[in-house]
């Protein structure tokens, strides 16, 4: 009933993340309606940005030059360097503007169910950067995951052996948060880190 | 903090139906890890299909070809036409096998909210395919929304005129639907329609 062109354009937009055969498919014909002012520009859209975009070979965030500008840039500390599991996560930290270190982007987390070894990950480059010196502190903020929680172990047993503190961002109370809408893990977590006034 | 490439890239995606910002960023940063695999052929697929697909001049469905294959087929009932809102109800239609006529896309409903008129629609186009002859029988299988229900009614009061019997998708419980999730419409709708066993 469609066309080949049709079927495969549908077959490839269901492979994005969260997006199933009927979305697919609503998705395309949205397209289709409007050819000029979307689709022509997101083909040549993917193309170039495919074309432009590289890992940045010492932090693994994506730009069009390699170190990216976070690594290159003349603001950022030095001495701080922030783990996080993804380019995603970044980007989320920037947004916020709450860090102007340098990253360090894992790619991913240990996990025996996915079979994902430290070899798969960035942390022998993580631990080359340390050991080159220069950096004071590693703030790791992987995800409040049981394979973030993990990751963010093996890293700190591995790190032991530098002379660089090793911190790891506050978990707790999300701030607007309302507790009733809590988990327990969340709740317990906020209850054992609590401070005095 | 990201390139210009890829802010354009994550707007294009943001602009597609039922995708907001973050989904975006995650699409993206999922393509860009995939970039041979999926990323250049969903910029060739996007392309190709916009160069190859074009709106049938008789039934308003679209295909690599004017007029359609449907409307072509020399396996399909020319007496029936099917009027639908969209080309995704055709393909649902289709999908289902249950109907081998040909059928008539809208292109829409009417809506007074939106400002949309019977000049925005297909439906004079449709008149005219009646009124050539040949068509004995026009199935209105428009939504069950107000704006279909409405655009039924129009439909059903401007075919007066012709010599074509009309009729419309019966509504009802939906097979294998529990009579505890439908709403209100629906059950009264299937009360009033109640047959004989």
């Amino acid at each position: 009933m469609q066309s080949i062109e049709l079927e495969q354009l549908i077959k490839l937009v269901a492979k994005l993340p969260g997006i199933g055969q009927r979305s697919a498919r609503r998705m395309v014909l949205h397209m289709l309606k409007n050819k000029e002012q979307l689709m022509h520009p997101l083909a040549r859209s993917l193309e170039n940005t495919a074309a432009a975009i590289v890992d940045c070979e010492r932090c693994g965030n994506i730009d069009t030059h390699s170190p990216c500008s976070i690594c290159t840039g003349d603001k950022r500390d030095r001495a701080q360097v922030c783990v996080v599991e993804d380019v995603a996560d970044l980007w989320a930290l920037e947004r916020g503007g709450v860090f102007s270190g340098l990253y360090h982007v894992l790619g991913g987390t240990l996990s025996a169910l996915d079979g994902r070894g430290p070899d798969q990950l960035r942390i022998q480059s993580l631990l080359d950067r340390v050991a080159e010196g220069g950096i004071k502190e590693v703030i790791i903020a992987t995800n409040a995951t049981v394979d973030g929680q993990t990751t963010a172990y093996y890293i700190t047993e591995k790190l032991q052996d530098y002379e660089v503190s090793i911190t790891r961002i506050a978990h707790g109370v999300p701030v607007g948060g309302e507790l009733d809408y809590l988990d327990e893990g969340t709740l317990s977590t906020a209850f054992a880190a609590r401070k005095a006034c």
